[in-house]
This record gives structure tokens, C-alpha cells and sequence, in this order.
């Protein structure tokens, strides 16, 4: 019946105030309270509709996102919101568009390379998108590498201009999004070349269609890469291939902050340091941390709210069958994700801080953290989206079959997601460049130079090296510093022991080919190792409302004890525990579980997320599930007739044993 | 350029021969010589075309798939082809369509559960498919728990009829393949109820349109239940939702082989024993293994191939970048994949096997192997659906962005293999089983009951408890016997383990509901024993060609490795090996990583796949990639025009600042 909640039952149980939980969860009142508005805005706007998303054909599916993304900044005009609540309104309306690389590309990367004059002439037709914009760097024959690029920019003394050419087939720039059909602008990442010298890749604004009538401009190829996973999805975007056949741009469109080309074709150093750039990568990779706590917890919502609804098995006496999210194999999925969106919410926060903190040391010449602070986002990166990635995944297979269906919002959830694993950084090669910096670490240990920041506990190594947990009942694991402990002797014990496997080579680069695999082992450690002591850290704050705290509690202690079971073999192997101690680890695990069930679905309706920005039937805050289902599957264009096109021709023939009749 | 093989030079790297290998990998040579007759006969006709199924909508996707399903059976009649080669002819057209479940489904059940004079009325109609079928048993709120099924089955013995009725709204039919649009009949499972009395879950046959014109019978609701994951993927099918309002049906249209409903309206049981039902379970699971060591291999034959294909960093001097197959953390995490896909095949080659000698018993009346080959199948099932599965969206990763198109062929392989760990038993319900059937076992031990079969190594319990591994170097872990114990004991100790546990639980219910998810490991413990086991027994058969057997040698350790390594919690936790063990077993792995290189492209190519049944531009066989991968971008229907759809009425608007005039 509409208008009844069927879950209110559940409701009823929560121990704690959910309403404080929602402002825990955003970060502030003031969020909240942004995010609240914003959010029913957009859910309340017919405009913004997406559940005939994953039905559309491509063609009228982009349309529809050019229409929405229209729309939408046509209402932030009118409304005249902030650039805050803008940027809100684009994360609800939640549909990749060419907005988000014009705003988060495009405009930053003026931003952080452009000179002052640039920025002069570029922000302003930016801002008032009279230009839009993309950031074209990765190429067809590469992604990763970066310094592998192929498009080249030869300056021309003669006319004062950069010639942008794509020499070979592999150089066609690829991916880029919004770059296929919608971009009239790009910053275009080119090998400079002057005077027959390769000075490597720099940035170049290049205008890519003609502002009157769109068609790309002379000697540009501009086209769409193709269909992409998922129905929906990320198909909304128009990700592009670009080839330049001799493109000419005047030598001022050269993004000139750092380095310049002058007059003559000299090529120089600027005196502002290169380092800045790395705020910006700093920037960039605490909001995909922040990101991936958005999505997981989307996803646990989902399944947190259907694994209430749903019920299979154990009727006793013609009751009810039981909820499955009662049952321990349920729980012990659901709760750790669940504990994880929250892990990754206080670790993004924090890398929110560790942003505005290495920005104002950059600003004044200390470039003393950077190595630090690039490891480790560089790791939460790769470790948050991982864990998400396979999250939503999980989520959906907890839903049963119909997670399978793209009413229930998870298959698209996750192909939209997925992506998060490769971009700005493969996650496997990103592991590899924190494990670099703990064999640095690792190797000037007991020269002096103290480790800070998140490494710090490298400089407690002998201690670590030595000390064993002295657990000896499960309410143990409840002990912060035990649990500190043993993540950081785990993460030193495995970084060590990869020094000194990798000490045996003669060739240090050999060996660390070699052991990359165990490098990336240690490298996962020390990442875990930040997340749980970053839960930790924000259990020490002050948290108002009631019951608020200690939820958090349990759900700290689920995230670290899945940790430990999970990975018990680094932590037996390494002798940071011993078996009966991971044994009472997962006892005490276990007892968490049933801490969290009464509050669970409370916990996820602290996310605050409106059903449309859920998008999913299965997920429906009231629980009303089944009877949406069924009218949802009425609206598949194969139910237009319910004779289906074809019956005629394939059908009709068969069945009639008349397939000379069939048009085949 | 066309015609050139970019892989020849890792083609001729192989230390073994190749054409040797696909007869062991097709099972035999007759097998191998139709594989490859039908594959590329489907391969060479342009009807069965799939390279544009992942951008057609909906409706022109499914009127597709009738077409080639009607087409494939006029081929079959033409070319009068045998039983096994039409199956084979289905599989290599590679789209799910109703005929799946009328053959895989529907025919098998009439066959399994008809008495000989229904299958002498409905076998011959469905044979010449004048009638189409289908399987309709889960409902909208009943999937796992069979018996919870809401629909009925009512006799009314005035008229020597059944009144089949769907009570309430979970009760409709919802998923079954081919019901949606096509299905003439369905066998459909309800309630039966005889004189008030509920007998419990039967089949019956039900015509479901009318064979004139196609249109529902009176009484009959059907419909598509909507858009599933992925393109194209399983959207080629027509799962689809029925309600019953009290439709009647003639009494004999009950399955009658096992329990019949007199004219009078008497329930009674048939002499025939139920237990054969389970053999139809045994060869529907024993194909589900055989597919995933298809799916698997699919995804690795394009991730291997194009791992070596694409390069990314370490040039030297200007050299070509290296090929990402060479980096160790590809390697470790493709490698173990291109293992399992072998290990799959071998314990999918044995459960065939195992599919005989139970039919053979249930004929003779031998129930005693029943519950061992429930266990062994229902677990291997799980297994091997799980790792496929994330081995698939594993490949995808491998393939760095590329993968993320879906010109890879890997987005929809993931999707339309995905609900494979969920239909025929959810994949974790399934654990349960086999640790239900562990417990048992266990508490049996010393009660003079020598378990047999798979689960023969609890007979030598008290050898298991106490052994411990004497691998002193890297080497010692070849040793298949050395294997064989520690993954014995790890299996044994860890059933016992929870057995002890659940021993502490006064109600031994709530004790397994309470460690569910400890049970679960074991019944994983338990089952990579049986596929490493099977690897092994493999390799003590003689094999013919050259280095044939030293490859599957290496694969098998892998495999094995693979699962040490990664499991080692459970090995080192439970004493089975001690931490410098588990480190050997590691060295040994990387070591066997380095034999497997050179004979990575040959040992896909062993799978013997067309291009088109592989659908990737990533796998081709020559390695001619990015400018194959550059020409299918242009034919996306978003690349029809060069001026987007949309752009008049909202992207101009914007750039020229005038959204009054945008079609909002």
C-alpha cells in the first residue's frame, strides 16, 4: 500500500539518534543541511527523472543527458546557488556528463598551469561555459604511462605558433571524456619540441570545434570511442577519440605557469615550483576517496534496506519465512561493507584536511610532506575504489536475483563505478608507488631521518619488530592501541621483510620487478593500516547524540576484526598474533554483528539519500518492493505488445513447421 | 596491416605442442573435431553476426535473437546435424535465448518427471518444437527455498481438474527464460492441494498461449520483467513474470512419475524413487562447471592476449615500452586465473564422469554415494561460479581502460555470466549444504562409517590431525603428495574445528546459524581440495604431445600455489605448514610464473576459439588491436552524425548563453 513504511519495525529499533548520525555521516550541519535541500530539489524535479535510464538507446540516452545537464545549469542560474550547492546539484542529479570534465578537469587544469593572463582570458568563457572544456591526455596506445605520450607540439618560429600533430595511429587521443561530441575546447597533453628537442609532455589549450555551427575544426578527427559497460551507465558521456593532422595554435595557448617557450623557441623554466601540481593530484584523489564512500554506502543501502524486506527459509509453523539480513552469512558480507562506507567517509574527511594542510605548505616553499602524502593517497585511492569496486558487486549478488535486474540500481551502480579502479592512476600501479616509498622508508631507517605523517610508526621499528599482541580474550579487540599495534607491527613486519628479499638482488630494480606482488601485499597493509587508525582518530573526537559514538564504536571494531580474519595469514605469518588470538579476533567479530543488526537499517538511512539519487526499487526507504517491481517491469519497451515483434517472421514459422516461410 | 600475426613471435616462443594441447583441453578428439567444424562454421556466416548486439535496443536485440535461433534450427534440420553437434551449435552462437531453457529445462523435466505416456504426448511436439517450453518455478518473493512456493495447484475432482492460481502477489512467476514473450507451455511448479490437504511442490504442464496466434490463454498474465545487467548479456532473453487467475487445467497434465492425484482425488507416491531427481541435479551442475571453465577461459584467452599485445613503460634508450605480460603483478594475477581455467576443466571432465557412475548406481538402486555426490557437485558449483565470475571482472582490470569497452567483449561476458552464482542454488546457500553434509561427516567419524568418495581423507582423521608438513625448500612443493597432505589436513582440521564449536551449542540449529560463516570456509577448504586433487589425478594419466604434460604440470602448481598463498591464514593458522613454508610456497609460485610466460599466448590459443566466439577486439588471434579497436569506435550509433542529436536544442542554447531558447 503506498504511504506505508514497511519498514518501521526496523526503525523502531535503532539505538542511537539517527538524526545526529546524518550529520556525522555529512561532515557538518552545514552540509547536511546543503545536501539535504539540494537533493530533494533535484528529486522532485520530473526533469531529472532516471528510472527509464537504463532502457534508452544510446543516441536518445545522450541527448537526455544534454538536456539534463542543460537544465541543471539553467537552475543553478536561476536559483543563483553557490558553487557549493551547484556542485551538489550535479552529484544528484547523478549522471556522467561532459559538465564533470569541464568543472573538474578543464576549469582546474587553467587553474593550476595557466599564467595569470591565461587565466584572464580563459576562466571567464569557462565559467560562463561559453566555452566547454576537456582535459585530453591519455591516448590509445597509452594510458598509464604518461611520459609514454605520442601527440606532438613543434613549435614553429616562423609563424609563432605550436604545430599539434598525432604521428601515429597509437597517438590518437582516446577516453577523454566529453572530448566525442561536445567539447569545443581541450587542454591537450603533447610532447614539446623545439628547435628538434623533445622537452617532454606539457599542456596546450586547443580549440577543437567551431563555436557557430559545432563541426569540428580544420585537420581534426573528433568521434566517440563507443559503448561502455552497462546499461546507462557511463554511456551517457561522449568519451572521445581526437587525431590532429597538423594543427596550428598560436604559441600562447602553451599552458605556461611552470615552463614556457618564448619568442625565439627557448625553451625555460618558470621560478614557480613544479611541486604545485601535486596539490592538485592531492585535491583530485581525496575526492575519489570521498566518491568511494558515496557509492559503497549507495550500495549497502540497497542491500541493507532488500535484505530486511526479504525473507527465505525458516518458517516455523506457516509464519513468516526469516529476514534474510538475520542470517550470519548476510551479515557477515553486509556489515563489513557497511562498516567500510563509513571508514572511507572519515578517511576522505581526513584527506580533506591533509589537503588544505599541503596546500599551505606548498604556498610557503615546504615541500617536506610531499612524499608522504602522495604515498598515501596514492594508496587510499586505490585501496578505497578496490573495496568499493568489488563492494557494489558483493551488494548486488546480496540481493539475490533480482540485484540483477536494473530496477533493482546495482548493475548500474557498479558499471558506472568501476572505472574509479583504472582512472587517475591503475590501482595495482599505484600500490606499486607506495611500496617504493616504504622501501625508502625502510632502507634510511636508523640514518637519522624520522619517517612522519602517516609512516611515522616506521620509526618505532624495533619495538614493532619485536612486540606480540598479548590478547587473551575476545573484549581485547576492543582496545584501540592493541588494535593499532598490531595493524602497524603487520605493515612493518611485511615492509621489511620485502627490504630485505629485495636486498638479495644486485639489481634493485630486478628484484623489485620481481617482487612486486609482495610489494603490493605490504603496500595494501600499510593502507588498511591508515584507514583503521584514521576510524580510530575520529573516535576520539567528541561526537554528540545519543547512542552516536558507540555505534560508530561497533562499527570501527567490524571494520578492523574483517581485517584481521581476512588477512589473518599476514598477521599469523608475520607473528603480529597467533592463531588462538585470530580465533577470538573473529569471535569477537561475530558478537559485533549481532551489535549492528538492530541498528542497521538506521545506519544506512543516515546517508540521507533521497530514492532517486538511490535510483534502485530494491532499496526503497518505505520497503515497499514487490509491488514496485512488478509495475516497474510493465514499463520494458518488450512489453509494448504483447505479441513481440518478430513472432511473425522467427516465431509463427517455427512453431508451424513452416521455416521456408521464415525471413531468415 | 591485415593478414600479419602480431603474436607469431609469442607463438613461437611455446615449449609444447599446441595442437596436442586442444585435444586435451576438448577431452578427446572427436570432441575437439566437431568443436572446431561447428565453431567455425558459425564463426564463417554472417547470420550469426554478434559485433553490434551490445548497441542495439532492446526490442531490435531480442527480434534479433529470434532470428538466430529460428536460423540456427533451419541449419540444424539442413545440415541434419546429431544431437551433440546442434548443442554445440547453440553454444557457439554465444546468445541466450528461449531454446536454452526449452532444451535445457523443459524437455529434461518432462523426461525426468513425466510418466512414458507423457513424454510419448509432449516429447515428440517439443522435439519438432511445435511446442515451446520453458521451466517455471521461482517466484516474485520465492527464489533459494523451493518450498516456499506460494502458487497453487488445486484439484477439483468434479471436473477431474487442476485450478492453477496465483494467490497473492509474490506468488507470480518471475525469471524463468523464455516465459516472457516466446513460451507456448511452461512445466510450472505450485502447491498441489487435493481435498484441502497441501501436498507440497509439484510440476504440471501448462499451455500458456494460444498456438494460433500467440495471445495469453484467458486467465494467464505474461510479461518481460524488464532490463537486466549489462549489454546486450542476458537481454537477449525474455525472462519473464505469469500470474494464474484459476486457470484449469486436465488432470494427466501432472508430472506424474514419482506421485500421481487419482481420478478420485487420491495423493499417492508412485514406486518409483525420488531419488532420481538428483541425478537430473548431478548433470545440470556438472554442466555448469564445464561452462565456467569456458567462461574463465574466454576472459583469459583476451586478457593474456592482449597483455602481451599492450605495452606500458621501461623503455630503454627509446625502445619499445615493455609488454604489460611481463610485469610480475600481471603475471600473479592472470596467471592463476589461466590455471583455474585448466583445474576447472579437469574437475568438470571428472564430474561427467561422475554424472555416469551415479545414474549407474540410482538404476541399480544405489542411493549409498547420493549425499557425497549432493556435497561434492552443489560445492563445486559454488567454487568454481565465484572464482569465474571475479576471474572475468579480474581479466577486465587486466585490461587496463580498454577493457572498459565494450568492443573487449569482457563487460558483457561478466554480465551474462554473472547470475550463474546465484540461479541454480545461491552460491553461499550452497556452502551450507556441503558444510551441513561436513558436520554430519565429522560427527560420524568412529562410528565404524568410512566415508568414501570425495570425502574419503576423514577416514584418516587422526593422521590429519597430527601431520605436519616437512617442505623444507621451494622444490618440495612439486611434490604432489606433499600437496595433497596439507591440503587434506587444512580441509579436516578446519571441519573439526567448527564441529568442536558447534558441539558447545546446546541447540546445534542456532549453533550452525551462529557460525555460518566460519562453516563456510570450510566447506571452501573442503572443495579446492577436490579440484586440486582432480588436477592431480589428471596428471597421473598418460598424456600425449610434446611438453604437454610438464605445461599442465606447472598450471597445476599454480593452481595450487595460488590457493596456498592466498589461504595461508587457514594452512599457517591451523599448523598445516609454518610460516617459512608458506613463504617457500610462494618463491616456488613466482618461480613457476617465469615457466609459464613463454607459453601464455600457445596456452590460450589451446582453447581453440574463433574470433567470433571470443567477440573481443582485445583477444583477437593476430594481436591487431588499437586499429581494429580505432575502426569499430566509428560505427557506434552516437558517431552517425558529427553534430550530436540534441546540440540545436541544448548545447548551442548554452554555448551562445541563450537557455530560453533551450527545450527544457
Amino acid at each position: 500500500m503506498e504511504g506505508v513504511d514497511y519498514l518501521a519495525d526496523e526503525r523502531k529499533k535503532a539505538q542511537f539518534d539517527v538524526d545526529a548520525m546524518k550529520i556525522v555521516w555529512a561532515g557538518s550541519r552545514h552540509t547536511f543541511e546543503i545536501s539535504d535541500r539540494i537533493s530533494k530539489l533535484v528529486a522532485s524535479d520530473p526533469a531529472f527523472r532516471k528510472d527509464d535510464r537504463t532502457m534508452l538507446p544510446r543516441k536518445e540516452l545522450f541527448k537526455n543527458t544534454l538536456r539534463k545537464a542543460t537544465y541543471a545549469w539553467q537552475r543553478i542560474i536561476e536559483l543563483r546557488l553557490s558553487e557549493e550547492e551547484a556542485s551538489k546539484l550535479r552529484f544528484y542529479v547523478d549522471e556522467p556528463a561532459f559538465t564533470d570534465l569541464h568543472w573538474g578537469m578543464f576549469v582546474p587544469a587553467i587553474k593550476g598551469q595557466g599564467t595569470d593572463e591565461q587565466q584572464q582570458k580563459w576562466l571567464p568563457l569557462a565559467y560562463k561555459m561559453q566555452i566547454i572544456g576537456c582535459y585530453a591526455q591519455t591516448e590509445l596506445g597509452h594510458g598509464s604511462n604518461v611520459q609514454g605520450l605520442e601527440t606532438t607540439a613543434t613549435f614553429d618560429p616562423k609563424t609563432d605558433e605550436f604545430i599539434i600533430h598525432s604521428p601515429t595511429l597509437t597517438s590518437s587521443k582516446w577516453w577523454p571524456g566529453g572530448l566525442g561530441k561536445v567539447s569545443t575546447h581541450g587542454v591537450v597533453y603533447a610532447r614539446l619540441i623545439t628547435d628538434g628537442k623533445d622537452h617532454g609532455v606539457h599542456g596546450f589549450i586547443v580549440q577543437l570545434r567551431n563555436l557557430e555551427d559545432h563541426t569540428p575544426l580544420p585537420g581534426i578527427t573528433l568521434g566517440d570511442i563507443g559503448t561502455k559497460f552497462g546499461n546507462g551507465a557511463y554511456n551517457t558521456m561522449d568519451n572521445g577519440v581526437l587525431r590532429f593532422d597538423n594543427v596550428r595554435i598560436p604559441r600562447d595557448q602553451m599552458l605556461m605557469r611552470v615552463s614556457q617557450v618564448t619568442r625565439e623557441g627557448k625553451y625555460k623554466q618558470s621560478n614557480v615550483p613544479r611541486q604545485l601540481v601535486y596539490g592538485t593530484m592531492v585535491y583530485v584523489r581525496q575526492s575519489i576517496v570521498a566518491d568511494a564512500s558515496c557509492a559503497l554506502s549507495r550500495a549497502v543501502c540497497i542491500a541493507t534496506r532488500y535484505s530486511a524486506v526479504r525473507r527465505q527459509f525458516g518458517s516455523q509453523n506457516g509464519g513468516p519465512e526469516t529476514q534474510v539480513i538475520d542470517y550470519k552469512t548476510q551479515q557477515s558480507r553486509l556489515f563489513p561493507l557497511l562498516a567500510s562506507a563509513y571508514a572511507f567517509r572519515f578517511v576522505g574527511e581526513w584527506l580533506n584536511w591533509l589537503y588544505t594542510d599541503v596546500t599551505q605548505r606548498l604556498q610557503a616553499n615546504d615541500f617536506s610532506t610531499l612524499p608522504e602524502v602522495h604515498a598515501c593517497t596514492a594508496g587510499l585511492k586505490s585501496l578505497t575504489t578496490s573495496v568499493t569496486a568489488d563492494g557494489i558487486e558483493e551488494c548486488r549478488k546480496l540481493c539475490g536475483g533480482h540485484g540483477y535486474l536494473c530496477s533493482s540500481g546495482l548493475p548500474e551502480l557498479f558499471a558506472v563505478y568501476v572505472p574509479a579502479c583504472t582512472y587517475e592512476g591503475d590501482n595495482i600501479v599505484l600500490l606499486l608507488q607506495v611500496a617504493r616509498f616504504l622501501m625508502k622508508t625502510a632502507s634510511q631507517l636508523g640514518a637519522g631521518k624520522q619517517p612522519v605523517g602517516t609512516i611515522a610508526y616506521m620509526g618505532r621499528i624495533e619495538h614493532l619488530m619485536q612486540c606480540r599482541s598479548d590478547v587473551q580474550n575476545a573484549e581485547d579487540w576492543l582496545k584501540p592501541s592493541v588494535v593499532l599495534e598490531v595493524f602497524e607491527a603487520r605493515a612493518a613486519r611485511m615492509s621489511v621483510a620485502c627490504a630485505q628479499n629485495l636486498s638479495k638482488f644486485t639489481n634493485p630494480e630486478e628484484g623489485f620487478a620481481e617482487l612486486s606482488a609482495d610489494l603490493v601485499e605490504a603496500a595494501v597493509a600499510h593502507c588498511q593500516l591508515i584507514v583503521v587508525s584514521k576510524f580510530i582518530e575520529k573516535l576520539q573526537q567528541d561526537i554528540p547524540g545519543k547512542g552516536v559514538k558507540k555505534q560508530l564504536e561497533v562499527l570501527s571494531g567490524i571494520y578492523y576484526l574483517f581485517i584481521i580474519h581476512k588477512y589473518q595469514g599476514d598477521f599469523i605469518a608475520t607473528s603480529c598474533i597467533n592463531p588462538k588470538q585470530a580465533s577470538l579476533a573473529n569471535d569477537q567479530l561475530r558478537a559485533l554483528y549481532s551489535q549492528v543488526r538492530p541498528n542497521a537499517i538506521a545506519l544506512v538511512d543516515a546517508f540521507n539519500y533521497t530514492d532517486h539519487y538511490l535510483g534502485s526499487i530494491l532499496g526503497r526507504y518505505d520497503g515497499n518492493v514487490y509491488p514496485k517491481l512488478y509495475d516497474a517491469a510493465w514499463k520494458d519497451p518488450l512489453n509494448e505488445s504483447d505479441i513481440p515483434d518478430g513472432y511473425h517472421e522467427y516465431i509463427r514459422p517455427l512453431l508451424k513447421q513452416q521455416l521456408r516461410a521464415a525471413r531468415l
